[in-house]
């Protein structure tokens, strides 16, 4: 390690949504204590959006990721990276989706290659992808295929005193339902832990692992799946050595009591994980993908086409994204020195 | 009407639970702006309780609710109705179980004969009563049935800022889904919706109805069940006159600015209500029966065995639900005049 940790990437997301302006908007922001980050983009179109949108964002175009962190302060770095047509807000364009799959790669290359700390994503949207060949239900799905030999992706959404992480995330509910499954609750609960530890920096994390049933089945009057299927995940972590607790009924478990005594609820689905979260704060969400070979965290929302182009969105999220991914990268370069 | 309305009636609930010393504890703390209140309990028991728990809760005797009111700034009014053995804290007696059961009954009779103004019950242990022949799967549903004449019993639990109800209840999530049905969303809304008008005096109720899956569905990707079953449904409360609008993605419907553009949610299982509400506000909850000819509201929480006898249960949420009942028995005579 030689000084300071590189810069982190971040990449350019969906060019007809919201990345470029919130972007913009994160670096003008830079001193509530932003690491320094470096942009994979097409520098001239975002030199036009910051002039309609009246934001003054020098825009430095970089060779390398090194040029990154002495040019931070003074501009936004970008490794120019044209788009094939200009983007129109709020306008998929099929043309570039190459470039918006691109960029992803080229993150991951260099954070590999230890040119950056770690990958903060901008938002994508897959039906304007999928005309490309992509082939993902989404990023995290993508980025566990580009760093290969199996990884498991896990997506931990966390707020500020909230950590959650659905074991099933897009599908039917009905369909999360009928694949729960005793391995996958312990699979996904053991990432949790080891990551907790490795890049939240917590000695002896606590898992509180959901129900899936009002009051978490009641002895099996209102379902059968939390003694038949979760409780047993519990037992085996809790044999693995992981400090588990559960199955907890729903809705106990997300009170501010509940959640001041643990480091992370493990859901069982989408909503169980995402409904309270958002209920309680959805300005500050950052999505972490755990388990694989390098850190990547992304802003909780979309690409919101519908105010793109606009400068109505807010680059908290990604400011959080942007401040957590360094945190990360840095537990985790202390971890394994 | 003359001059006063009259005061609540409150019932003992499970006497081994919470409910004696949260009713002292709300008495005491009556100034606090609290309706009157009178109590159908074992006036001996409560003397007891006080002394015990070191609460200086003076208890006076009334022969009928008339009395009440004029007693309720010096004493605790206690319609005397002995319990067959002395309530040990935390041990369910079957015994008393008939005692506990007449008392919601005599309340009932009570409001409905126009002596009481509302409602207002202490938690009740399902499985201390089912011995005594109780065949309800709670307190809402034998409401509906001492009511009679196939009154669609509803239950909305609220917080300040946020209403919730649940279109299914207490069953297995898989079933709620299996059953889970256009009319039956309809009913409940329309309920919510003259209620909200009636008892909350609001002139025109903004309702928002939740999804089933993930993203609402996201267009059939992820499930069939917002297009086929819960859309009909708000179109038919749209054509109805019901300004209704969803289905919503479920963890979009409880962010703070999705809150404050309804007046309630309608949820489509326990949980989906229940985890917002309590991860929003765990201490002043109340639960709410709609659809009654009588309000009727209890705390948003059980017996509480486990802590039942130490004093330190909490009689906030029995405060919000004494001051919620007075408040819909205000408006709904208003609106019935």
């Amino acid at each position: 390690m030689t000084g300071l940790p590189p810069p982190l990437v971040v990449t350019m997301g969906e060019p007809a949504g919201i990345g470029g302006e919130i972007t913009l908007m994160a670096w003008l922001r830079r001193e509530a204590g932003l690491p320094p980050f470096f942009l994979i983009d097409d520098a001239d179109r975002l030199e036009r959006l910051g002039s309609s949108l009246g934001l003054p964002v020098p825009v430095q175009r970089i060779g390398t990721a090194e040029e990154a962190a002495s040019a931070f302060a003074e501009a936004l770095p970008v490794l120019h990276r044209p788009l094939a047509v200009p983007p129109a807000a709020g306008r998929l364009d099929p043309a570039n989706a190459p470039r918006v799959i691109a960029a992803i790669e080229e993150a991951v290359g260099l954070v590999r290659a230890g040119e950056a700390s770690a990958v903060v994503t901008n938002p994508i949207h897959k039906k304007g992808l999928y005309a490309a060949g992509f082939s993902f239900p989404g990023h995290t799905e993508f980025l566990a295929a580009l760093a290969g030999d199996g990884a498991r992706a896990v997506m931990m959404l966390a707020i500020p005193g909230l950590r959650v992480v659905p074991v099933t995330v897009h599908m039917p509910l009905r369909r999360a339902i009928a694949t729960l499954d005793t391995a996958a609750i312990v699979a996904t609960a053991e990432a949790v832990d080891a990551s907790l530890r490795r890049d939240f920096g917590i000695a002896r994390p606590r898992l509180s692992v959901a129900g899936l049933n009002p009051h978490a089945g009641e002895e099996g009057s209102l379902g059968e799946e939390d003694a038949a299927v979760v409780a047993p995940a519990v037992a085996a972590l809790r044999a693995a050595g992981v400090q588990a607790d559960g199955p907890v009924p729903p809705d106990a478990l997300f009170t501010p009591r509940a959640r001041a005594g643990y480091d992370a609820a493990i859901c069982l689905y989408h909503d169980q994980a995402l409904i309270p979260l958002k209920a309680l704060d959805v300005d500050h969400g950052v999505n972490i993908t755990l388990g694989l070979p390098f850190v990547r965290t992304s802003p909780d929302h979309g690409t919101a086409l519908d105010i793109a182009g606009t400068g109505v969105a807010s680059p908290t999220s990604l400011m959080a994204a942007l401040t957590t991914a360094a945190e990360l990268a840095r537990n985790r370069a202390a971890a394994s020195p």
